[in-house]
Parts: C-alpha cells; structure tokens; sequence
C-alpha cells in the first residue's frame, strides 16, 4: 500500500510508494561524464572568453582575466536580469510588474576540468563556499535586491550548459515563492510553540535515524519526511542559523566535508547522476531571526518529470526517504 | 530589459526575456511521432491487456471488454495509489501520513492508434470530456476522496508511456497544494472585492486582446499574464464556473471545438510538441461557489526545466505570452 506523506515546513503531500519501491539501480539514467576540456571557457588561458572577473582567489601575481587562481566568479554572458538602471515598478489593471533588475554570476569553483564535487579537494569546496559568501555579502550591499539566490546544476538533464565545474548566483529583487512559503510557515510554527521548526525536525531525525545520511560536527545530511524526488536531500546546520552568510568560519570545514562525502556517496550508488542543488536562506533584511533554519536542498535527476507535477504541486515519489537514506549511508565510495 | 512578472492569482514572479525573446523556430525538441500500433495494449482487439473496463462508450451489442467501442476508460496498471482500504491517518512526531488510498484510471479517448487532440473528430474530444465528467462524479460519491485530478500527457518527453491517445484521472483523499493555493487565493480576492479574481481577468483579456488565442461561444484560450512556461495556455470558460463537472450541455461542443483548434495550432506553430494539461477545478464538497473559475492549463515541453526551479518556485520564461498568442492567433492548420 503507498502512504501520502505530508511535509510540516510546505504543507505539500506526497505519495510515497512503498511496495515496489524503486531501488538505484531502477533508474535508467544518463551518467554525467566529463568529456571535453577543448574550448572550454572556464579553463585557465580561456580568460578572454568569460565577461571580466568580479572576484578571484589563489593568483599570487599577475593581472585579472589571467590564468593562476583557483576559484573565479565572472558575469553570466547570457544573464537572465540586467544589472544597471533602475527598478521601476508598474501595475496594468490587475497585474503588476518591475524591471527585470537583477545580477547573474557564475563561480568557477576549480582550474581543473575534470574535477567535481564528489572528487575536489575539500579545501576546494570550503573555498567555493567563501565565494558564496563573499559574493552575497557584496549584492547585498545593493538596495535593489531582496534574494541571494545560490545553486548549482551538475550535468546536461539538470540544466548544465557548460560541463566544467560552476555554481551559479542570481541576486532578484523579490522573494522566490517557494522560499517565501517556508520562512512564512517556519515563522507561524514559532508563533505557535517558541521553537524552530527545522531545529524540531533535526532533533527527531537525529533521534530515529533511519532518515540520517551523514552527521558531521556542525552539519547534518538528511532525507526528508515527505520528499517529492527519489533521493532528494537536505544539508542542514545542526545549531540553528538563519543566513548562509553569517555561518561560522569552524562550520566551513564541516560543511566542506559533508558536502564532499555526500556528493561521492551518490555517484557511487547512483552511478554518477545529474543533479541540482539551492541553498534556501533568509531573505535580505531579515537576515537574523530564530524561525527560519538556512539549508540546501539536493535533487538528483533520476526520473523524467511525468508533467502533471507542474500543474498541481503534487508529487509521486517511487523511493522512500527511509530506503535511499539507507542505500546512500550503506554506499562505498570508489 | 527582461521583465519581472507576478502572477495575481499564485503570487508567483517570474522572469520574461523581452530582448531575445526565442520564437517557435528556436526551440529545440523531439517530434511526437505516433509510430507503432503493434503490441498497443489501448488498441481494439487488445482489451484482455489493460484491466476491466469501468465504462466504454459506443459499443452496440457484444461484451464488456471486446471491440466494437468508441472510448474506453481502464483502471491504471500501475496505479500510483491503491483503492481498496479505509484512510487510515496517523501522526509520527512532527509528521503526518495516511494510507495511500486512491483511483487511478485510464481515458483511451479513440479506438484509432494514430489520432491526437489535433486529428481527431470534434465528437470524439466531447465523448472524452463526458467521460471525464462520469467518472468524476462517480468517484465524488465516494466519502474518502477531496479531489479527482484530470490530466494528460502528450509524447513521451512530457511522461507518456503509451503512445495511444489517452487521458488519466486520479482520484486523491487530499487537495493538491497548487489547487489549494489558487482557491484560496481567489477567495481572498472575492472577500475583498465580491468578483471571482478569473472573471475579472477575463474581462480585462478580452479588451487588451494581446494575450487572447481563441474566443469561442463558451470558451476562451488565453496565453496567462506571468506564464511559467513558454507557450503555457490556459483555457477558460468564458462566464463564471466553478466546476469542471457541472458544465452546463451547450459548453461541451464549445470546448471541445477550442481545443481541437488549439492542439492543432500548437502542432503547426510549434512542429508536434510534446506538452501536459491539468484540468483545475473545485475540490470535492466545495464545487458551487462564487469565487473559483475551473480552467484547463496547458504546458507545451519546449525547454529542458534547467532544475533550480524546483527548489525555488522561481521561473525563467524565454518567450513572452503576448508574442505566444500571436504565434498561435497566426499559425495555419496543416
């Protein structure tokens, strides 16, 4: 019999289903392999073909836009928002609108284009992390922008357009709906009971186990409760925190080290999928609170999206969160 | 300048890209291709294949589950929620679940293997949505369902697994959040405004004209104001309705004759588009109300969905609706 499952933080059911549960091997699925390193514009000496460098780090000497750094953030040639002028909003009868202002940066994580995050140093990964920060801190500087949006997607079926490792930041003068719903529904959680809703959930995750996948010393690897993917995973501050931006330096590391073992784990039981992740934080000026819990959310690409998800927010998810929690925590890693 | 959009029903902000809005010709997808008839379990003479017929139309004399008829509705062979069983619900901690009690079922809309949407007589698309309707308030007298899903996948890129032209139902025992968010929503509305928020979107369509499709007796298609999709169309009865199921007789012509045109359109315009619809409508023991509009939504499967819209709610829509509705005002039917 499958269960519908309900999640606390959206309120979203899901069906989860449990009798032929589908194991990783059931997936058909496209192996993400990194093929061709010519052409490349994210390979050192390939400079010259990204827009110019807005932070890089590692590069003793030597001018901007040259080869010698080990992490490089640049403008997104094709942005999908425009970063000058101002925002303008209007309505038109019963819509509204606003210029479409906002930044498309794209973080470099690594000189080596073989490289992932299941096979990156952790150092490299801790500083791809500073460069989130970094890069937040700076946009949020500007008036306009009331989300730092921080994401990645790894491979061709999550989106990836160019095989050489990158992360992408879009900083949007709104609040994606998706966020805005959790941060609202963690906020009437505390109205209610004086504690974080995340906070209640790790604590009993931690207590039951069987949805555990890592526990490092400041973060934890979770399957959620009600997931809507098989395999979907959740990488959350085991303390409460409310912003990326404002984490520890000592939760760097640990960070680093989840994310690494997490991302190794999954290319061994599933053989090297496609993926996506998003850090949900709080949005600009409401940085500090106790309700919100920042996280990042992990999808990896094994199913084809039936379609009617789309048009109803409701989900069929064929792994239980119990099953692919085991199958990541059992993995061997190559 | 892109554009930020908001949806007045969903509250949802997408991105539009007015500058280098991409046209038909720019988008890169497969065909549907309607190939191969042989082994078709929804094909006449193959009714031993799928489960027991539930209801078929056309058919004069011979037995239940032989050839002779017209449509055909099965229970799913795989269904994703079983339906035998009483809804048992149950708290686990912070966490809710209950039993995955459900219909799933199977509309073959057409004896003929190489008909779609587009081909098919208009007689043939009104015997579908009677179907609809039978089974839809068949499965309401049962006290355990709050919503009969309606939807339909069209080519394997939008989830199909059988190429036969066929639609699907799914009968839950909760209301999808998407559907949920928008009852709510226009029910705000109505408390603050005393008018249904798609009546009075309908009106404001029909005098700009710059997103209207199609303008039938009964039914209009619209290209929506924020559409997540590029091509996304909603189809609309033209007066106040709030559902699906109780349609008055005159309608089902009207509907079925927008959307044979409008299959067909997309087919010209967009070259054989994979694509789902979802019918929206009230849930179960709240169908006659002042303040929610059932409508049909369409989203054609043009772009690969790069993946950090799943984590965000948040979209980027490479063609604006009002370029869409021309396109598809001024494509000529093959």
């Amino acid at each position: 019999m499958p269960e519908l499952r309900r999640d606390p933080i959206t309120g979203r059911w899901v069906i989860i289903s449990t009798d032929r549960a589908r194991r990783p091997v059931d997936f058909i699925r496209q192996s993400v392999e990194i093929k061709d390193p010519r052409n490349c514009p994210f390979c050192p000496g390939a400079e010259g073909k990204t827009p110019p460098e807005i932070l890089a780090y590692g590069r003793k000497n030597g001018n901007r836009d040259t080869p010698g750094w080990s992490l490089r953030v640049v403008s997104n040639k094709f942005p999908a928002l425009g970063i000058e002028g101002s925002l303008d909003r209007e309505g038109e009868g019963l819509f509204d609108r606003m210029s479409g202002i906002g930044a498309h940066e794209v973080i470099i994580e690594s000189p080596d284009h073989r490289l992932t995050l299941a096979t990156m140093p952790e150092s490299a990964i801790e500083e791809m992390l500073w460069a989130y920060r970094d890069r937040a801190l700076d946009l949020k500087n500007d008036r306009r922008f009331r989300y730092i949006l921080l994401f990645k997607n790894h491979g061709e079926a999550a989106g990836a357009t160019q095989e050489h490792t990158h992360s992408q930041l879009i900083a949007l003068p709104i609040v994606p709906k998706r966020v805005r719903e959790e941060v609202d529904s963690a906020k009437r959680y505390y109205g209610e009971k004086e504690r974080c809703i995340f906070c209640d959930i790790i604590r009993q995750e931690i207590e039951t186990e069987k949805r555990v996948i890592l526990n490092d010393s400041y973060f934890i690897a979770l399957a959620p409760y009600a997931p809507r993917f098989p395999f979907e995973t959740w990488i959350l501050p085991r303390q409460h925190s409310s912003a990326f931006e404002n984490m520890p330096t000592p939760h760097y590391s640990s960070l680093a080290r989840t994310m690494r073992e997490f991302f190794a784990r999954i290319d061994s039981a599933l053989n090297f999928p496609a993926y996506n992740y998003v850090i949900h934080t709080s949005p600009v000026g409401e940085e500090t609170n106790d309700h919100y819990h920042w996280h990042l959310e992990v999808m990896p690409k094994l199913t084809r999206v039936a379609g009617f998800e789309w048009g109803t927010g409701f989900y069929i998810n064929p792994t239980p969160p119990e099953e692919s929690a085991r199958f990541l925590r059992e993995a061997t890693i190559r």
